[in-house]
């Protein structure tokens, strides 16, 4: 601990990010446009407007500008949860006896307990500029909801989260933190749309999935002219907004003249990984850096290290347009134990497109090894991770282990994107020894891309 | 938002405190000392080391040092969590329409979930330095766990947690907490001990005590040479070490020059609360400041505002040395719908002089009111506060009322302990309207009085 620079380095108000990074501006090719699922064209901002806010419709589409201003009353209500600390693992240095210099970026000082508010703020506050009376969303596991219905009661606009029924029994607390911030929590399948009465109808026992939430979701939000559906990751502007994660933690080391060698970030949706890397990636896209930067997914869910670069659909209710992403096919489904989140059949078409550009490695770790680093981080840094954190975690390990094995002394930066407090279950599991690894098969696989929808675009697959 | 207080202050490495402050040297009346059981003699240093460790045994009967030097190695630890910050309540205070201003510490930003961390460091490592092998302790809610587990893990220490057995089947998570960080939690009353032997074959039913758990916990202690028995609250030196919220609290507003008119916080075993005011007291008690002081306690177990001050036992097993404070007798039991935590019998000795002596105004407040004032506070701050911690909540908000209706500008500070995340059974109470209040009656009161000891030092109440 005798180094200049503290264990946690916090900016100041003044040093928080006014504009949030558009990492589109500096990317030699675009990824691919959304295509309207009716029509097969690409999606033109009036195909959007009826589910999605305008401001965030015209970032979504907004590949000219590479800073985007954070408007004042956002950055006020970023102020209850931000800055948020860019810590040197000084402790995790000595246990694993390496050269290399580790820092994470920790995103979990709040009641959501991750990264998700950065997202949720911005898109309550536009909901709310745009004259809109509610908005409507899906949460699984829970993170997001909270999110939402925290900005949501900041900003005054009312709510209605779809939790997938079989979460909402499974996890009632996280149910009653989004009840508590005012919001209305409808297990989803529910009888209060179309979509869920024609699912209820057919499979009265179901506990309900995320393609049947989001499909309920965005019924009700076209239903009326003053509400609209958001959506807490894969989307280009919610990458944009998750850019304060990248932009706070390079301010942070710049003032210590760090710039880190490797970066490393979970993979779900993409979002907070995105966020990450975007503004260093600018850089790298013009050979003014070499960071090497590593998407961590899970090897029960690896989308992107066993998946197919094409034109899927973002739900597995085959209802929203169509991305060209790293997908295994809209109809995947992780085995039922997996425990450790990032259960999304797809990625993010800018983390993507940036993968198929040779920017960014993706690597996929068994459970077990994520369970075994996050244990391992809780007793020497004092934080208990997210489940999904801690694949990052995993694979910093790993990387200043080969350091200390090459004798060399890198610089590591990972985003520490949550807390693990909703997930004990999950460490339960462990702890009992009861958890268990699973790999897909090359069967699974192909069933997984079989629900891939075949059309022009991905004729190349056909 | 235009002031130049920003909205968190979070002090540099470097203006952490170095020593904790020790409000006993500036107190003109001690309290009264600890006596043993047996001998109704005041405690010596050798009648507390088979069950405390030997510094810990030092500092509780330190009333000289002013200021007592904190371990680097304690301080190192400390910067896993610590600063925590000092937040100006803007958006409090724009809710609530007031002139006040708002201030409050937050100590919640870590994986207990509360303040309790900042004495389990201290006690883990000096049991260490006396090359000691493991430590006990019990735990109710569980908090006081989960921080001595991580604090144990840090420095290289066995635990065995005697967990309320009730508590740990109503509370799995927390136990899977304090599993996570490699501690033993054993559900009380226990096979383990003879103590929890005997209970179990007279009420082979029962859901356990915090009386009964700490009997088996320093049963266990006192059954090692290299075992001690460590406390999470009441005593001198968890005060002492809790001081580091309050030369936080001060360092921080100093920097803005802003000298608090009110200081609240929530008692409980009043460890939290004497840590926020000592290092205002001294100068209070020296007649340098006039700050007021509001201990907040649950009017279902009001130890300072109805109890007798007087000698009581720590436990409700009567094995505990006995101290001379506020209590409701040592076998009062708050009602069963009491759900906001604070439910001990007696409180801090060093917090009962200072309310004896008329330097702390003692309310109690009802549940109903505390969760109120809790979702409120979430809606606009962003935390999800602590039960606990919404009792000086409440308190504060009402304050600023009466600033608002009288048109002054006080300076308010609290202390917001911890973050209600494993409180969701009690919030889902209030939300779903089935919350209930409760008041002891008198004969209720006499009943706990009642269980009080007849001794010579308590012959004013027989």
């Amino acid at each position: 601990m005798n180094s200049t620079i503290p264990y946690k380095i916090y900016l100041s108000e003044e040093e928080m990010p006014k504009y949030w990074y558009n990492v589109k501006a500096r990317m030699k090719t675009q990824h691919p446009p959304f295509l309207n699922p009716a029509t097969m064209q690409p999606c033109t901002k009036a195909d959007l407007q009826p589910v999605f806010c305008d401001e965030c419709i015209d970032q979504e589409l907004n590949e000219k500008d590479e800073w985007i201003e954070i408007p004042a009353d956002i950055r006020n209500f970023y102020k209850t949860f931000r800055p948020s600390p860019l810590v040197r693992a000084y402790f995790l240095e000595r246990m694993l006896d390496t050269p290399a210099e580790i820092y994470y970026k920790f995103e979990g000082n709040n009641t959501s307990g991750s990264h998700k508010l950065n997202s949720a703020a911005a898109q309550a506050y536009y909901a709310k500029k745009q004259g809109l009376k509610s908005v409507t969303t899906e949460t699984g596991a829970g993170q997001w909801g909270t999110a939402l219905a925290m900005a949501c009661a900041f900003f005054g606009l009312n709510l209605d989260v779809f939790m997938v029924k079989v979460s909402s029994e499974q996890k009632p607390y996280r149910k009653e933190v989004i009840r508590t911030y005012g919001a209305n929590v409808i297990p989803s399948p529910s009888n209060t749309t179309a979509a869920g009465r024609k699912i209820l109808k057919e499979f009265p026992q179901t506990g309900g999935s995320l393609g049947c939430a989001i499909a309920e979701a965005v019924e009700k939000a076209l239903a009326s002219d003053s509400c609209r559906y958001v959506l807490g990751s894969v989307l280009d502007h919610v990458i944009l907004h998750q850019s304060v994660i990248g932009l706070e933690a390079k301010t942070a080391l710049e003032k210590y003249g760090v710039t880190p060698d490797i970066v490393i970030g979970c993979m779900g949706g993409g979002s907070n990984f995105g966020g990450l890397i975007g503004p260093y990636m600018g850089d790298r896209i013009d050979g003014k850096n070499d960071i090497r930067f590593i998407g961590v997914e899970p090897a029960s869910c690896p989308s992107v290290t066993r998946g197919k670069f094409a034109y899927d659909f973002c739900d597995s209710a085959k209802t929203t347009p169509l991305a060209k992403m790293y997908t295994l096919g809209c109809g995947f489904m992780p085995s039922p134990n997996h425990a450790g989140g990032l259960r999304y059949h797809g990625m993010s078409p800018i983390v993507s497109q940036l993968c198929h550009d040779g920017y960014i490695r993706a690597v996929a770790i068994e459970q077990n090894k994520v369970f075994e680093a996050a244990l391992a981080f809780a007793k020497c840094e004092g934080i208990l991770p997210a489940p999904e954190s801690a694949h990052a975690i995993r694979v910093a390990m790993d990387e200043a282990l080969k350091c200390k094995a090459e004798g060399t002394k890198k610089k590591i930066l990972f985003g520490l994107t949550g807390t693990g407090y909703f997930d004990l279950a999950a460490y339960k599991q462990y702890n009992d020894g009861a958890m268990t690894d699973y790999i897909p098969t090359e069967a699974d696989l192909q069933k997984g891309f079989a629900t891939i929808p075949k059309c022009s675009a991905n004729a190349q697959f056909e």
